[in-house]
């Protein structure tokens, strides 16, 4: 159990690794890009020990399953419907266990069989802090999603409620949280798996696809909430040079949701969210939420420079664009 | 010029690195792989500081060239002729200057002019250490290299000389020499430009597909030298299930070499040379080296359990498979 990398050396380290791997992948220089029939996308996300995750919070495969998860979301919420493959770059000390790293792949093969794709290739060196860099490709679908596609008239739609990570992060490291009050058991539980577990709507793309009204053009604009709603809401508005309005009565928030409007700031800019966020023709945006029921119209988009505006006109005051910047 | 990263924040980071990137990419969650005519070759390699380098022997310009060429280099030796692109995902504690950063992706510019690509995407994140993730992604030619690609009656090729970059180390931090010796100032000048700012022979592999003799099938064996000559060799015998005979007359040093054969040692086993190492059929290695005078045919190989002798039929002694392990 205790066996470390410096006890068994690199070679066996990858030899262990082989079987999360597509096969014979670990005995070349480059991997080669297989079935592809469509338009690639590319997308490389960086996960770093004590400030993306740290051991109190965050076991190997959790941390694997993320490093999956968040780089899924990137290609999802940009019109992949079908992920082909990630390569993993790694860094770790000499005194991480096999164990950890056995583990860190147990969960990437895990979020692997759930989201689609392949571990292809890879690098790993030696370092004093864990850090996994994962590349991702998908297949573009007929839909490419930009954030600057938005425009005026739209309804902005998420895929689900927002908050539930940040949520979940409070109460592993036993924060406190906004206000005094008792959370329902489901909340915590569904905290809990967001931070930890956190799903990816991979099958909601297949069905925005699928739901488009043919008067319609393939234009739509998406991103993620990975860096927290307000901040895709922010993200659109500024590449699309427009304006959002968030209604103040459809914040999506888990039903068990504490009521304080305090609580709306963890919603808002809480993070880690990996829901889509969309911005849609009316009519596409209404279809869409009755074909899937999770899907939330959450406001509009409207001319003018960039900016958020609750539906009462009042600018929102909590905007913290900052907050997952890293310098 | 002293302007840190903490100074500035991630906005303006990002804004400042965007004249090194393919135009607009900055601005979305993910990269589309454009102009895709082939199959596609992907390769992973992350350098960490003072692991794979130090701001003692390397500038963060080197650094970025170093960074983009080793990544080049395992495509060139798999069999990718034409570099697409790259992404790039960096670690940097805060308080690394602005300048730093914009030098390291300077040498990446540079790297990225002389063998192709561009940069489509990445990500960044703090932490203790610097380190520089690299995706590549290259189209595939005619001819995919494996290092399990060799048959015996092959003989052993490669683009150039080796243990300059290791000789090149040991100037650079004033390391005893393996013996005391006056070196020409000829030789001096290329174990740092090869330390510092490797080339890699992007164009050979042009060349080796254009003179494939009509009789032959589309097969040789292919890797780097980027953990060192031996380490290259024992990879395609491996791999390939066989025996190499290399000529102790023929190893591949530059002409100012000391001849004393300690020195063979860090021709053998320097690494970071980047250049080919090749198993071809006999006719096709001899008209390869008949069009490129730089190529040298360094031994044969045959049957056998993977093992590497002198052509005097010694064992390899100094051998040392574990030179570039990190655990």
């Amino acid at each position: 159990m205790n066996t470390t990398l410096a006890d068994v050396g690199e070679t066996e380290l990858l030899n262990r690794l082989k079987k999360y791997m597509r096969n014979g992948q670990i005995n070349d220089d480059t991997a080669e890009i297989t079935s592809i029939e469509k338009k690639l996308l590319i997308n490389t996300d960086l996960v770093v020990e004590n400030i993306h995750f740290s051991e109190v919070t965050t076991t190997p495969e959790d941390i694997g399953w993320k490093a999956i998860a968040s780089n899924v979301s990137d290609l999802i919420c940009s019109g992949s419907e079908k992920i082909n493959s990630f390569t993993v770059g790694l860094v770790l000390p000499p005194h991480t266990t096999l164990q950890w790293v056995e583990s860190l792949y147990t969960g990437m093969k895990a979020a692997m069989k759930e989201f689609g794709g392949e571990i292809i290739g890879g690098d790993c060196s030696s370092g004093t802090n864990k850090m996994v860099s994962i590349t991702a490709i998908g297949e573009l679908s007929s839909l490419r999603l930009h954030r600057g596609n938005a425009l005026p008239g739209d309804y902005l739609v998420t895929s689900g409620n927002h908050g539930l990570s940040r949520l979940g992060l409070a109460l592993l490291i036993s924060e406190k949280l906004p206000t005094k009050v008792k959370l329902s058991q489901g909340l915590i539980n569904r905290a809990i798996k967001a931070h930890q577990r956190p799903s990816v709507p991979h099958k909601a793309l297949k069905t925005l696809i699928e739901c488009k009204p043919k008067s319609l053009p393939w234009r739509a604009a998406g991103t993620d909430s990975s860096d927290g709603l307000l901040a895709a809401v922010e993200g659109i508005c500024t590449s699309s040079n427009c304006q959002a309005i968030l209604s103040k009565s459809s914040l999506p928030k888990d039903p068990d949701w504490p009521k304080n409007q305090i609580w709306n700031e963890w919603c808002l800019n809480g993070g880690e969210d990996y829901e889509l966020v969309l911005s849609l023709p009316k009519e596409w945006a209404e279809i869409l939420k009755s074909e899937l029921g999770f899907m939330k119209i959450i406001g509009h988009i409207k001319e003018g420079s960039p900016n958020i505006f609750w539906d009462n006109l009042e600018k929102i005051e909590n905007y913290n664009s900052k907050r997952f910047q890293h310098f």
